[in-house]
């Protein structure tokens, strides 16, 4: 990257305040500035480290009020986060080179579907009957089984697994070690108390533009389908359980997990290792803090809770005085 | 499938009321019905769906008494959850094709035994010694480790990983990304601080008929042997930890994990995201609510607990409903 | 294994409490001891199993006082449990034979620098630009990704995903399944609650003697390097975010996720299933207990904490007992 600060702002639509002509060619934080960097401000958490930081230029929210002398170069932008944002992907744009092409060291099957432009990296597989659609990449080692369909633009990254009759969209990624569509957790004891299989006969439907963190795994359905909604994004670690419904554009942060036929809203925003028992239904627009316990249906919207017991957050945090409160209370 | 609701209720030793002679060709939940589906009603809360259900016939208990008039058949069994899945059992016998032989883009030492009718998939590993029994089925991109044993009829999914030494019983299913005998967490300090690995020089022994979950890891003893019983059924991304025994028809759900040197009863019902402290004994019959703390043992059999900290279930609903008190209370 | 009591003794500075020159070939715990084996007592919890072992030695601490006749034969040191990891390391030393060499079926970049005694195993794959340390051994199914650079005498068990940039040091071990330097979870919402991607422009840095264990992810940062430094252990099924830095010999144990940018000091000991929220400081040398959640900074070195709301010890046991008491006030 080597650009000047002036042609940065335009391209944020932003604006200088400082010298427009330093040139620019990394990123980095604002706390481990260097010159010839460029970082950002968004978090007031941070804010101490603007009156120091080494880097040539920061961005900065136009509400933004120094309380005290800056020293580097400011490009004021409405969001410096979804700013710095559109700056890296405008980096990676330039500098990231695809791989292409199918390498001879897979296993395709002769009546797979492979689109225009894919790449299909080494030691992958691609089960009968799979449709692989233009442009997307799939890395080294990825399983793909019988009748998978994925879509147009997708990166699949190593070490995928993704069974049977499963259903991945266009623009979507999926990180490495991702499982999707292993059997729902479904056992039946019988009169001895030994437990039988259920059957999963159903898949798992990813929607488009879906990120997929690594080592997550989306049980397919017993019948019918689990699924993942346009625009959702999944960390590290999820657990998503058979016929779950996860709504679009909701964030499910790591190690959280959804218990089996549990639907999820849309546009909710999810804490790491919360969990969901099973059979819910969750209200669009639901935030819900880390680390909690959800065991009831939540029927209005964007509301936000979190603890165990599951409160709205408010009261959650009035109790988490009150406890501390409890400790003193009871010495006397 | 193609078979009448007459067909199917005789299979299953139960009752038609309605139309034996419609064909079903397919399986449906009961909120998601369609023409020529059958589906069950198992659970009371989806009761209000058997009035409307577009499914041409529903599997219910006897026992079960409508409350208003219902337009599908019904096949009246003793456990519809029971029969569903003994009708999706068959279902899957008759559509499921096994794949067979060894593909060329294995690596296989040639002192391994293998036994008849095993598949072993492209880029799968087998190392020297490793013994694979008849009719076991070895997906793509696995690793079995030198001196592992596979039993019988034993369904391996794609990405498994089982380090040396480790034996597999017959009849099992381990899903993809599994990792059974990598190492106990063991390290010792020495005088500087500075952490020494303690060797594991034990193994895994999973008996038969056990079912693992995708990215499930299960770590080999210290010395001696980790242990998971027969019929014993664990979810994903559960953790298992070095000499831990799981007694047998144990479940354990999602996310949970069991440090070193616990043992777990038989017949155990353990829910999602539990913590088990190490060297702890657990009573059978035990039943575990999710998101517990496990820190003592459980000596009596057939409790049920829940929270942290971990109350008889009844003194647990009682402490949620208290913490909601003391918010009040102590408004006042 | 072939040595007299005598012998181990000597290695191991320890003194003979009972017959030399029996013979020992195997380990054993000591409540599964067996004739021939030796077994070790460190925890007090075990005592009661040293006056009825099979097993031919048992290695106690020199303050061990028996309260009752001990038939075995003991090697009195000053750290049991240091002890036999010391042996037992000897053990594995004698009867551990490396792989070696590179297998014809992996796909390895002509211009990544592999060094002298390197195995890479079958199925495994090194981009371009990667190096590969002296005597590290690559087992197979593994991938690595482009300009990885591994260090010396570092082990990556199968099926390990290693993507591009990131740095391994020596002497680490890496083992089966997990993911180093995926996308740190960033996401911008967009004026519609759409979300768009931010780049995940970093990397990260293992520096050397870390063990990362089963199925773990570490992601890369957005912007700089994700750190864990010299000596680190890393439980299974850890996940590391972006920009996150844990200091030298910190532990921290199975399922325990910390959010991005949190920096964890120096000799630090996580138990397990802990969740730490994003950007914190923690100080060095602190413990915190099994499940707890850390929402704020730690600054004094070496406390202990634990629970939800997180207390210091002592006030956390309190609260545990007071909890419990609330249950019999609130009935009164």
């Amino acid at each position: 990257m080597e650009f000047s600060i002036k042609q940065i702002a335009h391209l944020l639509g932003g604006e200088v305040k400082g010298d427009g002509d330093t040139i620019i060619h990394n990123f980095a934080k604002i706390e481990e500035g260097k010159p010839g960097c460029i970082s950002f401000l968004a978090n007031a958490k941070y804010e101490s480290f603007i009156y120091g930081t080494a880097s040539s230029a920061v961005l900065v929210a136009k509400t933004f009020e120094p309380k005290e002398p800056i020293s580097t170069n400011l490009i004021l932008v409405d969001d410096p986060y979804l700013a710095i944002s559109t700056l890296m992907a405008e980096y990676q744009k330039l500098t990231q080179n695809s791989n292409s092409g199918i390498d001879a060291m897979t296993s395709i099957a002769s009546n797979a579907e492979i689109g225009k432009n894919v790449y299909i990296g080494p030691f992958s597989y691609v089960a009968e009957n799979a449709k692989i659609g233009e442009n997307t990449q799939i890395s080294p080692q990825v399983y793909i089984g019988k009748k998978v369909s994925v879509g147009r633009n997708t990166i699949i990254h190593p070490g995928v697994k993704i069974y049977q009759d499963c259903e991945i969209g266009d623009n979507c990624v999926i990180h490495a070690g991702a499982v999707i569509g292993a059997d729902g957790f479904g056992f039946v004891p019988d009169a001895d108390g030994i437990y039988q299989d259920v059957p999963q006969l159903g898949n798992v439907i990813i929607e488009n533009n879906v990120s997929i963190g690594a080592n997550a795994t989306i049980d397919r359905a017993t019948m019918g389908s689990t699924k993942v909604c346009n625009g959702v994004k999944i960390d590290n670690m999820v657990q998503i359980g058979h016929n779950v419904e996860v709504g679009e554009n909701t964030v499910i942060a790591a190690q959280t997990g959804v218990a089996g036929s549990t639907k999820i809203g849309k546009s909710c925003v999810i804490g790491g290792q919360v969990g969901f028992a099973g059979h819910l239904k969750i209200a669009d627009g639901t935030q819900i803090g880390a680390q909690s316990g959800v065991g009831k249906n939540i029927t209005e919207p964007k509301g936000a809770y979190s603890g165990r017991p599951l409160l709205p957050i408010k009261d959650h945090l009035k109790l988490l005085v009150n406890l501390r409160r409890l400790n003193e209370n009871l010495k006397k």
